[in-house]
């Protein structure tokens, strides 16, 4: 039903790189990230609550978010907006706070596809391998994968 | 007369990691980074000019600063900052406007050794080995050489 998420990592260096395309235009996809009161309704994987604390994605901005689970344990996430072009790039920082000081750079770009459709292209700098592995073991790609499935969800609400 | 930089590329890792010590504590050496008055006496190669147009060294700040030698040609930089830990740590974002998108994170952290000395351990994230190597060529390390043995002197007239 849904788009697949396709991610590689590649051997030996550190960077995640993944693609998913969308039945919906770049601007929408792109807006998904950018407006808070759509990004809290699909970021992260299932069974988590989020909360948006700051939410700036303009160049020189910020954002925070916190999520928790029915346990209540909480989980928070922040990082700075280094570039945006509007519909088309956002470059950030981005840190799980549980893990102070090991910071990814994120590029993910967005276009469109012909039929109103997109592709997002998004690639995660580690600052090392160890950092990635750890990452890939706590189940990032299955909190990608169900995240990218809510805003599928999301878009075709929207639309 | 002047301290050594030591910096060490990692082969097929992209990634630039160095080490300087000075002779005078870690917080006057991490001052000089974050007071935008004293940051533009020492950072970039001999025959610069800087003018900073922001610098706001918290975390969520972002900074920008531009150079340019005898024949006016401008050179820009900014990035966001990540996190800074008082007297001990940065961690930024770095980018020459010359190469859009081609963006570092920069670790920078202070530690005091005896006899009121400190060392300065420095870690630069490339996103990909073609970004470090056109860096490499464009004299980075000459360009920091430079810079820290002018903040040496700076550091020796403020003690």
């Amino acid at each position: 039903m849904s788009n697949a998420l396709t991610v590689r990592n590649p051997e030996g260096l550190p960077y995640t790189e993944y693609e998913r395309e969308f039945e919906a235009p770049a601007a929408a996809v792109f807006r998904a990230h950018t407006d808070p009161e759509l990004y809290l309704q699909w970021i992260g994987p299932h069974g988590l609550t989020t909360r948006i604390e700051e939410h700036d994605y303009r160049a020189g901005g910020s954002f925070r978010f916190i999520q928790h689970g029915n346990d209540g344990v909480e989980y928070a996430f922040r990082g700075t907006v280094h570039n945006v072009r509007e519909g088309e790039f956002i470059l950030n920082t981005f840190e799980y706070e549980g893990w102070p000081d090991v910071v990814t750079l994120e590029y993910t770009s967005f276009e469109d596809l012909p039929g109103g459709r997109s592709r997002l292209t998004g690639r995660s700098v580690f600052p090392d391998l160890e950092s990635r592995q750890r990452y890939l073991e706590e189940g990032m790609e299955r909190g990608m994968t169900e995240g990218y499935d809510r805003l599928d969800t999301l878009l075709a609400q929207a639309s």
